[in-house]
């Protein structure tokens, strides 16, 4: 039997004279790069670049849209009014989508950022404004969210095509949530450990919770970190293991150009 | 014999809680609209209600590209190299045609705004920067440029289409260069003198100087000022008098949805 | 016997190419001037001007920082760490008054702008965070802020002169809160109805709210608007008439230059 | 006889999520360190922890001001109005300054950045309105410059103390310009090179081209790297080598705070 999973990882997040990440490694184990689009990081030439190295790579592209907070990295709470924030996402969705109409790709999911995302994981308010902008712009993409999150239920309410996230080095509280980063568990650390949490949750096809409990949800997609150390190693550890033991590895599809 | 011609107007050029011009007035008179895209000014959500007001007013609209400058509203000279230059504009041009095809229109043109314009008019390297740039988002789209203009040479070269455009309010030198603002000629006050300037050039198809030197060019719009105690006026007069002396006042046409 | 009392408008709010506000016209009748610092409003020229203006009228000035967020004007509500917002709201008041300095002025007050206002008044920690950072700058500095508000209670604490502030135009809840915006009866509309709501205060020392209820506190300044088609007759009747009935009007104290 | 010298390197370059340069390391080489002021890097926080950095390792501080070009990191050259430009330098200084206030340091020293500096070397009214700026905040502040340039030119003649530097890694023209970076020698590689060059145009009291010529000048101080694999080394090898031979590795002085 043949299963089919995603991995994804959040890159082109230089801005300008600084570098961060190391994208041109992760996107040989990745198969969909979410590409900040310029509002917490990724300058237009970044953008350019990474749609650039995606497709040399055979990586799908999707639009990683933020709170508009360069100095924060889009990691800080703003509250924004509903009519504004669509504008705000259907600006980045647009410009990352038409940046990659010039080099023959298509923008073929959405993954909030930072704050943005958090917040909407959890206000289902929120993640309907976050799912209605998707739509707005193009009711074919998919939108690429946490497993079990508000994002996912108002992506599902908006008829948009929805993929389920696990995080590959990030822990789970019982109701589904990470543990936050405050808590000295909040992280799997190795490559190991993360295909081992990655493989029990695809098993289990559940979160899984740091106590052991088992939280039922399709999950479509693994993210892996675009940056760090341990990241590089990580994501091919993963990729090669995965595929060892017979996972299809797949981008997100996209629209036709 | 009929003739047609396009009036236009930078429109959209608020930001946040600072307001500009007078767009909803100026829609009433203007063909096109050439829209702000977040660079020098226009919020997304300044652009969006903009691109509603032009659809409900029958107005075409445009991407209005500038420098990244928003203090200084787009007007101070900056030097980007071609590779990051294409990147920002491409960027702007996808970001409010994606916001655009979100209202069920298209941009259909682009104008460059402010000191990135009034260099590319003067430089043919910036200027085939701009062109190649408007050309790698859609080969389609118009440039509207002043006539005379380097950019317009170098659209032509790139095969776009150009459109020609005079200013209402501008007096002209003998080279074809606007008179500098800070001669006491370079303005042309009140809206009978603008109709009197435009109807001399369009009748002699010719930029005429101050000097009253002909230099022969097509023209296909005229700018007129979207702000300042003038603007409506002067719009309203140059439409109902171009109108009443048998011309066409058409938007620019854009590509299909 | 004689009341002192003072006025206070948020004045060079202007940005760019962008103008807000009467500010000319506003100096003639307040006593102080909360200056916005660049971070929602107020680049470095028109920052420049603005203290120009106030020393030209006699007229005190304070620093107006606010979270970085020019597009909101500041108005949108922003979670920042601690250290990063004591480091932000130091490096807003330092570049005002050093450019005061420069100007033979010194900012004698700090007032918090928008969002970051309304989250301080009922947030002690916050409020403490902003305390902070203004003793850090200068001890000597005066914290303007709403009466009755956790910033009156942070600076307090923090042993900074605290002047208590009504507003001119706003009603108030039972609580000692504004009432909202969204609420019909939020403003006080009309220079008349301003000066009686504000002389009840006075006279009271007390914020009266909208159902009669006297909240009991010493009131140091009066906030009037800078902008909008009543602000300027409003504070000139206010001032006007203040004088009349006997009250000193001051600008607040600034540390010697 | 005892010769004095001063190192400067550029440090508080990283800006959010962002870092640049090894401050921490770079900092036990130098005597003075020029501390972005947030316009081309360097947001508050930044700059109050390099601050912090710099008192702890005994160095003095000098603002490094800039365009406002955070993409471009200061690299791009602006076209602004003398107002203006005065504006935004005196702005940053202060900032800086009030923020090493609070940290019982004082800036001592200015040095323009990037495309600034650039310009202004080569452009005596630009040079004159960031030395009139220097002037207009404190009189008492050092102007650190290029050796030979307009700026050092302008410095003198606003009365400023001047100190001339001369870049370690950096070969020159024979009209005392650097050599443009697309040439194959524009760098000098490697520490022991550099003390070379260095050693040469000190014993000269000249800076020493290419080809050889003498362009002989006072030089009060060495300008390192602050980042770049070769950068903590080469400060520390022309530390310890210029002391070995005699030199005595000054700050460069700050008026009390």
């Amino acid at each position: 039997m043949s299963r089919i999973i995603n991995l994804n990882a959040d890159l082109g997040e230089s801005f300008g004279a600084w570098t961060m990440g190391s994208d041109r490694e992760i996107l040989q184990s990745v198969g969909s790069a979410n590409v900040a689009c310029g509002f917490h990081a990724g300058d237009p030439l970044v953008m350019r670049n990474t749609l650039r190295l995606a497709r040399a790579a055979g990586v799908s592209v999707g639009a990683h849209p933020s709170y508009p907070d360069l100095q924060g990295f889009g990691r800080r709470r703003m509250q924004i009014e509903p009519a504004e924030l669509e504008a705000l996402l259907i600006y980045q969705i647009a410009a990352l989508d038409g940046m990659a109409r010039t080099e023959g790709m298509r923008v073929g999911h959405v993954k909030a950022h930072g704050a943005l995302s958090n917040m909407a994981c959890a206000d289902l308010a929120l993640a309907r404004t976050v799912a209605g902008s998707v739509k707005a712009y193009d009711p074919a993409l998919i939108l690429l969210a946490p497993a079990l999150s508000c994002l996912c239920t108002a992506g599902r309410e908006a008829g948009l095509a929805v993929v389920e996230e696990i995080f590959a080095d990030r822990a789970y509280l019982d109701d589904g949530q990470l543990v936050p980063r405050s808590r000295a568990d909040a992280m799997i650390h190795g490559a190991a450990h993360s295909l081992a949490h990655v493989e029990a949750m695809l098993d289990a096809q559940a979160l899984i919770s740091v106590s052991g409990k088992r939280l039922p949800t399709a999950i479509g997609s693994i993210c892996v970190h675009g940056d760090g150390p341990e990241a590089v190693a990580t994501a091919a550890h993963l990729r090669a293991e995965l595929a060892r033991k017979g996972y299809q590895l797949r981008p997100l599809s996209a629209p036709a150009v």
